[in-house]
């Protein structure tokens, strides 16, 4: 894996995921980057915290922009293992987020469902990065959950 | 006006607005109620916070959830002062919220500019609650600005 490349940010996002798995969250896990440097790295938080609002993007949002003092993310990539859901796809258009790139697909839930645009203009977009192994996690997770 | 009524929470939301604007923030704020009971309050915070994640909403339900030890608000109301965007109108899906009340509309970036259907099915909406007093804060506040 080329250091620095889509394939290794989404790597770090899947990292964060397997702690969420670990923690008996869904497991999805998004990292910030900003000059190729991760500035904030999350996890799916909802269960923990009682809150549905602790999605993995919601809680990298928060602590990029207070890492880098800045309500705006121009110039910042997100990493997210799950294509992100119509709440978080709000926030970052809210964040006018440089680039959003996600691993699986969520055809349930994700934001590329309402026909209408959702992030920012700028914003450009890649799904199916490692999708492969998020979706291996959030199998799995699912697996353990009903038996 | 009507103790426990809709315009009588909606005041509530609003005096939350008017924190907003004295804090130069721009003004909109929310209740949350539960059994006739305000278990929230909260105004927007993005300014102060440096986070656009910060909507009144948003910081509402989390105060919500983390007073009623649940993620879920299935019995309780939203009372808001502008219509929500995106980003809270998907957080209020995850919330399964049973009504939501919002006060002005938001022509621009309102949930209800997207075709589908962004709340839980079984939420209620109704806007246009004290929706002029919303509109004339919101004035007032945007022309502030301009000087």
């Amino acid at each position: 894996m080329e250091l620095f490349s889509n394939e290794y940010f989404m790597n770090e996002a899947l990292k964060q995921a397997k702690i969420a798995f670990e923690e008996g969250e869904i497991p999805v896990g998004a990292v910030i980057v900003c000059k190729n440097r991760v500035i904030a790295k999350a996890y799916n938080q909802s269960e923990r915290l009682n809150d549905v609002t602790a999605h993995a993007e919601m809680v990298a949002i928060t602590s990029a922009t207070n890492y880098l003092g800045s309500k705006y993310l121009v110039d910042c990539k997100l990493y997210v293992t799950l294509e992100p859901c119509l709440m978080c796809g709000g926030a970052l258009f809210w964040s006018q987020i440089s680039e959003v790139y996600f691993g699986a697909g969520d055809p349930k839930r994700g934001y590329q469902q309402v026909g209408s645009p959702v992030l920012h203009p700028k914003t450009t977009v890649k799904g199916g990065i490692l999708a492969e192994q998020s979706t291996q996690l959030l199998n799995d997770f699912f697996k353990k959950l009903r038996k």
